[in-house]
């Protein structure tokens, strides 16, 4: 088993802390996307969509999609649980995981991409306006994201920490790059976001 | 255990085609979006997200996400299994649900809701140009995909039907309100679709 890592970009990054919070170690085979690594014969052979991560089984499978990794990951090393316990509760994980990627990273990344100049040459066409959309909606996740987490709640979803505050943290740090501010106020996702930090596996 | 619901929108329509496949009957709750009823007070208390569909159980946890809706169900009713069976196949039906949610019903809602007249009150801001570049990105997604069928596999992942079709279905009927066309020569994308379109379960 092998996976195709790209450092820097978050989305390996996920899987990377997944692992490490595992305590899993695969053997990494790093695809330089600034090289155009990922647009190779041989990797669009594995991933027609020239995207990474990818975890290739010893069968030649091509797992491609961070968290259908992670989920594997779960399913051959269940502990510890990372996508909740019980029904209800990997339901809950689920639902955060997919509001933390969509609504946050997914929007931290539209603004990035659209109106970042290096990223002129990897999104075509960059759409500004479409850039600077995302910021507001940003914004607009962060305040509901504080009310949710205002309780004191150290997880986002459920009672243990899970793959949706990995979603979280790969998030909240992607605002950087995309020169967006926590505004002051949100003292909840502030407090969330230093701890999810602290732990080791976010330096995966 | 109630489904609140809002008809003809691509994510309801997944659940409430899912429960089809699983012959499962939950009582659904209508929620008319034209008439804003996904912002009332009340269902703002479900979703804070003000989104359909909101799955609700007896003890009063609301599972918002489309997906998260049908793992629970999975988890309660699992045959038939439809986010597949074993550790592999359940990660190639994931990898599918997602490049098929992310890359093709994602790109054809942004080519939608972005492009349509009558949208401008429901995407605020509308970028018209977003809305256009999303056209092309439709395209080559389709392209990839009728190569993946090419092969004349009846389901897209896996050796049965699964949520990951259910997607591709959902998203490839939404290709008419966005005014977008399967090209002629994607034949396989035509046939799958069109054996979709005759499962009972595509009147949901």
């Amino acid at each position: 088993m092998r996976l195709y890592d790209s450092g820097r970009a978050p989305n390996p990054r996920r899987v990377r802390i997944f692992l490490a919070e595992k305590g899993v170690s695969i053997p990494l085979v790093p695809v330089d996307i600034g090289a155009g690594e990922h647009r190779t014969p041989a990797f669009t052979a594995l991933n027609p969509f020239q995207r990474t991560p990818v975890l290739e089984l010893d069968d030649g499978t091509a797992i491609a999609e961070s968290i259908a990794i992670c989920r594997y990951v779960e399913e051959l090393h269940p502990a510890p649980a990372l996508f909740g316990t019980g029904a209800r509760e990997r339901a809950l994980v689920e639902m955060w995981q997919r509001r933390l990627e969509f609504g946050l990273l997914g929007a931290i990344a539209a603004a990035f991409r659209h109106s970042h100049p290096a990223m002129a040459a990897w999104e075509v066409p960059q759409v500004p306006a479409w850039g600077e959309a995302n910021r507001p909606k940003v914004t607009e996740f962060l305040a509901l994201l504080d009310r949710h987490l205002a309780d004191g709640r150290p997880f986002v979803a459920g009672d243990g920490f899970s793959v949706a505050d990995i979603t979280g943290l790969v998030a909240l740090d992607f605002l950087k790059p995309a020169r967006i501010a926590v505004p002051d106020e949100l003292a909840a996702v502030r407090r969330w976001h230093e701890a999810l930090r602290a732990r080791p596996s976010a330096e995966a």
